[in-house]
């Protein structure tokens, strides 16, 4: 991957020289830093700790009566419903609760669209030929994981500033009766942080695909999770789908992994009547129904939509230092390097670092050398694949802020070097 | 579905009003009991208080220094693995820890081999054109509606004392390719109490099916659920699967549905080395990782395997008195009745009345009319239908044992007017 340097004048050669020296020295300390994992520190779990003695031992009647330690409740519990319902910007009975992990639910209702179909559809997906979904890039690794897993067709689609390029999206889902969905992370977006304009998911709303069961795969993960004061909202694409007459269009996904607890939280779907019945009829061979004692010990612990708002700003006192340690160093390191750009994101879990083309897997590279692991170049792509090799995630969560500090100074590094390495000749 | 009655004596006549007088009575009470459920009660599940408040704010790292409470470890913890290893018959290893249903496991395991295969099939089994299962019947309603949910033809097979009939088991799958699993519960079988002899399990192992797919799926529900001081242990299915050629053959499931809480316990699996391997590429693109804290959990309060063979010693002396009274009840009011048996479980959570063909649904809404709520007729057989109309499921672990009691006596009334409508002419 590297080429031969071949400075075009001493003073480069000295700046060249002076990276490379930069470079060596911070490899020399032996470096172990992390930046890969989009995962919670340990102090934002200490903020749940009460959980782990939650409910109590005796308590465990919901408020319909309900034994929470016995079987059934599909739909999960109706105070753990109300609890979710304003973020998940649905009425508690479109509201789903389910067990740990959204990815299950989304990996879960593409398996019974596959084998089953929609509510909306003739027969199931598998039975109708090739399955395709949109996948607006760069995004989510594991979304495009699930897709691969079952053969749908991944067709990537550039993310703007505000969202997916609408004009592109429109024309594909006009056209092409196989793709069936389309996966969205609207809100602070993994890994570039955007936030989808309220034109831009109306117009998701509003267009025509000709697949008639076709779906968004709304996964609105970091919908409290702020970085800023901004807090910003965003147009609500259940009320938006039904007003455009395709009200089966969005499946709403969340969790509280980046709540509560990463592994022991509670994952939500959301989306119309005929979805949510379409939902739990698929449930009903899969599962006599979720922990209901996990969701008691989280409506107790949360308490109500407040409480989830006070609990995020925990986080983000937590988190937002991180974040902008990361970007400070960028400023300061990388302001000016043509075709170096980073995302400033007012919320989620990541920065999205642009390289020069052609540089990403070398930067990975060095900084792996140098003792900073970084997520793979391409991850935030179908199939792995980054054509024009230029993205790097960075995730700055779950180190210590004094790692963070290290390792950016440690990235900030390797992309000087792997620039000073391409630099025209 | 009545008959009228046409008594040939005066003394067939009058016993006949006596138990039409005796049924009205019962009625007349008013009753509201239900034998429908076979679910821990309220006092099982207060056997396992302690849960409700561990594993305690300051107890999240296992002995491998996982953090518990965020992402990752597939497989499930260590200690959790270690915990069930006796009662799954397999190393840690060999043993994956997941969330709250067996049932899921199962579902799910069914589904990755139709969309993906199995590690010894060619091609997913919906590739494959037809797929079959065997049913032992009378069985496990949920196990028959995951194949028809998906569409698997269910072939019955008669259950006999020691196990499914193997000779015809042998006999289909010797011909028959389609078929390519087989439910069993080999231990306290749902709902007959059956035990498979070590005989049978041996021939499960060894038999020449045509498929190289074939997998027996083997739901140990009720391992460690005597009923008896006797505790019967049965064959090893994985060590003799492998002792035959056929490592790969057996999928093992269990859960502490009815150990711990019935909705927030733990379901396990077991497999060869492939399989488990098998099984984790498929959880790879459906979670992150399973509800570790509630493994903890697990681990802190039943300790180690004594722990839980203590524990179901204290499910036992709730247990046994309901169905000690529903065969004592039985046995004063229906000994000696022509084509009425009932089975005399050792352990497990059902037991299988059988009424003379033909009875069975008109037993269960004559119940039903004196206020006691039983398993709709055929449940226990492949798309509900039993086709002789015979076999009733009674689940006698959630009444309280004054209710049981009522309830029994209700339904032998029933059964003695079903038959005294059916009796000869």
């Amino acid at each position: 991957m590297t080429e031969v340097i071949q400075p075009t004048s001493p003073e480069v050669t000295q700046v060249n020289q002076k990276v490379r020296q930069s470079y060596d020295a911070f490899k020399a300390k032996g470096w172990k830093l992390n930046l890969t994992r989009g995962k919670p520190s340990s102090s934002q779990l200490d903020l749940s700790a009460e959980l782990l003695a939650l409910p109590k031992v005796a308590d465990y009647i919901a408020e319909d009566g309900t034994d929470c330690r016995n079987y059934g409740n599909l739909q999960g519990l109706a105070e753990a419903r109300k609890l979710f319902s304003g973020m998940m910007g649905a009425a508690p009975e479109h509201v789903v609760v389910a067990n740990n992990a959204s990815l299950a639910l989304m990996h879960d209702t593409v398996v019974f669209s596959l084998l089953k179909g929609t509510c909306d559809s003739a027969t199931p997906w598998s039975k109708q030929g090739e399955v395709a979904f949109l996948c607006p890039v760069p995004g989510y690794d594991r979304h495009f994981t699930i897709c691969e897993s079952f053969g749908i067709r991944m067709i990537p689609v550039a993310l703007r500033e505000d969202g997916p390029d609408m004009k592109e999206v429109e024309r594909l889902v006009a056209q092409d009766a196989s793709i069936k969905g389309m996966w969205c992370v609207p809100k602070y977006s993994n890994p570039t942080g955007t936030v989808y304009s309220d034109a831009v998911i109306e117009r998701l709303a509003a267009m025509k695909t000709v697949a008639a069961d076709f779906r968004l795969y709304w996964d609105i993960a970091y919908t409290v999770h702020h970085l800023t004061e901004e807090q910003i909202e965003i147009a609500n694409v259940l009320e938006l789908c039904a007003r455009h007459g395709h009200p089966n269009r969005a499946f709403v996904f969340a969790s509280t992994s980046k709540i509560t607890l990463a592994g022991a939280g509670l994952s939500m779907f959301a989306g119309s009547k005929e979805n949510v019945k379409w939902l739990l009829a698929r449930f009903t061979p899969q599962t006599i129904g979720p922990d209901k004692i996990n969701q008691l010990r989280h409506v107790r612990f949360l308490k109500d939509e407040a409480g989830i708002l006070r609990l995020m700003d925990r986080h983000r006192a937590l988190i937002t230092p991180k974040f902008q340690k990361v970007l400070d160093i960028f400023d300061k390191k990388l302001a000016g390097i043509p075709d170096v750009t980073w995302t400033r994101p007012k919320g989620g879990y990541f920065i999205s670092l642009d390289v020069p083309k052609g540089c990403a897997r070398r930067v990975i590279a060095l900084a792996k050398e140098a003792g900073v692991e970084l997520t793979p170049a391409g991850a935030p792509f179908p199939y792995g694949k980054d054509s024009e090799d230029r993205t790097i995630r960075i995730a700055p969560t779950f180190p210590e802020l004094s790692e963070v500090a290290q390792a950016a100074e440690g990235v900030a590094l390797c992309v000087l070097l792997a620039t000073a390495e391409k630099r025209p000749k």
